[in-house]
């Protein structure tokens, strides 16, 4: 008997989450030097840290190596969105979180919902512990809420709605996403991911999405944020959940206690109050799209309306205008994981990255 | 009905993992200085970081802040070890690691072995998969290996073995542990949890210790180690498990893909080359240990044979000793809940802290 037969069929099955190509790997594997390489694949803040998390990392650097403390973090965050403290749960990332909620609401014969192209980590959390899927056909690549109330079971015991959704970009308005809430069981839990919800223009958010808002009304609504994208903190992974006292006392009590490193926190909660820095990675994005959408327009190529930090656009052939990028240095994101073969995902950069983005995919046509 | 209500009830009896005392808790609480803290409670390096880990942090934070990348850090654990990559998993701690096993080879209806007194981790991950916790009566505070093997049942998947252990510093010498494998049936994944091995002396350790060894006859043998203690990395959150290369397979799929951040794999694989500062921290600890033992003696305490770098301590009345050691700003660890009511642990400090902590000690008694 092989030791891999002692796990259940369930985790056998897993294809794990194929991350955006490093650029290290890209180095490693076709000899291109790092210096040479660009990145647009994992929708990562250009800019990266901002100055006040910076300077908080090497503060706390110079400090002794102590186990992390998440007092201050939790406070801030939780100052932030006028809500208790203890409706806030941190994450090693939001990623972490995810799992969380499968693993204290999902389980064998149990389901979750969730869209065409949503985020890879719902169908992965939910095998994890041998729930099964039920993936709603998309509208239009965004999720189609009437069609994901119609889906839910009996046996369904979490939703999760990406939005803006990663990675095609598309959006939901705060009316759609609480008229959903309130026709959906109470006994269902809501996720809302709202990885990308700081790249909103405010003409899209307004005072109605005020999401944090909706906590009482709703006890089976769990929010994720994360500071991996505007925050600009991807590599030291720190990302929260807001919810019901009670849903985050459940979420608790799998955490591992030192689930979030000291210098992600430091550097977190610095990043909290770096308005400056928030508003120029907003400016820097808003740029970069239009710049990415203008020279996709110019070359001919058709785009999903983007409302994150990155743009999903339409080329028949993706895998080899994948690889004729990767031979000039340039990283995107490809989707076959995601069924969605014609398609690349490209983040949005420097102007002067994505201008040289631009030049590599109208070479590699 | 109360939204608590939709998880199962393994997970609502979980009682979360008390840490040790933050410095920051304790000036809180009572109005402490932090200059004028003491912590000696969680088993941190009091060297804190080594200089090349900290050099490696410093240059990784002026980089952009992209996702992390673990082929450097795997690469240079399996070169130190004499092992293939594949055979290598990261965690973000060894607690991240832990995690996995009970996920992929527990669940409900089946059982877990470990020590009375073994490390408070292992039950938890037991019961946050609904396994149930078969727990052997320690041996002078140490694991009873025959009475481990004899409790193994038809149900059992998995064994927890620390050595040393955590909380008592207990060992078990290598060829108890290697007729504990022969014995066991090779269905049932042993993990030994070697979080302390890098403090045992070079005596004790012998070439007869190393278990990397035994991975190739023990198929169903997972080893794992960390970080946050000799290399002093407790706050960045970077372990390692060793293993069949099916077995790192199958908790590759529950692996997040970036569990591990990019400054702690910056500082981990710097750390593992700067023998200097393990040898400091390694000399730094063994006479701590003496100091704290002949404080111990003259004060009149027994003690628990010490092979981590921590002291368990025999004192009637702990908890009120504790109150009385916090109120003079210096933090240990109660172990309550370990069900050892009559012991503290102190962690080796530099010396001026020991010295600090038995005048401490001996005012509170």
């Amino acid at each position: 008997m092989s030791i891999a037969e002692l796990a259940p069929a369930h985790i056998r099955a897993i294809a794990p989450y194929p991350p955006g190509k490093p650029i290290t790997a890209l180095a490693r594997e076709m000899g291109i030097p790092v210096e040479r390489i660009v990145k647009l694949a994992s929708n990562e803040n250009p800019l990266g840290m901002s100055r006040l998390a910076r300077a908080a990392v090497e503060r706390e650097v110079a400090g002794l190596a102590r186990y992390p403390d998440q007092f201050e973090l939790i406070q801030g965050i939780a100052e932030r969105h006028g809500i208790d403290a203890e409706r806030v749960i941190l994450g090693n990332g939001s990623n972490d979180l995810l799992d969380y909620v499968a693993r204290v609401f999902l389980g064998p014969g149990l389901s979750s919902v969730f869209s065409q192209y949503a985020f890879a980590v719902y169908p992965l959390a939910t095998q994890g512990v041998g729930a099964e899927s039920l993936v709603v056909p998309a509208r239009d690549y965004g999720h189609d809420l009437d069609a994901m109330r119609a889906a839910i079971r009996p046996d369904t015991r979490v939703v999760w709605i990406a939005n803006p959704n990663n990675p095609t970009g598309t959006f939901l308005p705060a009316g759609a996403v609480h008229a959903f809430l309130q026709a959906v069981p109470r006994d269902v839990i809501v996720v809302l991911d709202e990885a990308y919800d700081e790249y909103l223009p405010p003409a899209l958010r307004g005072d109605a999405n005020d999401t944090r808002g909706w906590l009482d009304a709703f006890p089976n609504l769990i929010i994720t944020r994360t500071f991996s994208k505007v925050y600009g903190l991807a590599g030291l992974r720190v990302g929260y959940a807001l919810g019901a006292a009670e849903v985050i006392d459940l979420l608790n009590r799998l955490r591992q206690p030192f689930n979030v490193n000291n210098l992600a926190l430091a550097a977190a909660r610095a990043a909290l109050d770096d308005h400056l820095f928030l508003a120029e990675s907003f400016e820097l994005n808003l740029r970069g799209i239009e710049q990415i959408v203008a020279g996709l327009k110019r070359i001919g190529l058709g785009h999903i309306p983007a409302h994150g930090n990155f743009v999903t656009f339409h080329v028949k052939d993706a895998a080899s205008v994948n690889q004729r990028l990767l031979k000039q240095g340039m990283i995107v994101r490809p989707l076959g994981n995601y069924a969605m073969p014609e398609h690349l995902r490209v983040t949005v950069g420097l102007e002067s990255e994505n201008a040289r983005f631009l030049t590599a995919l109208e070479k590699s046509l």
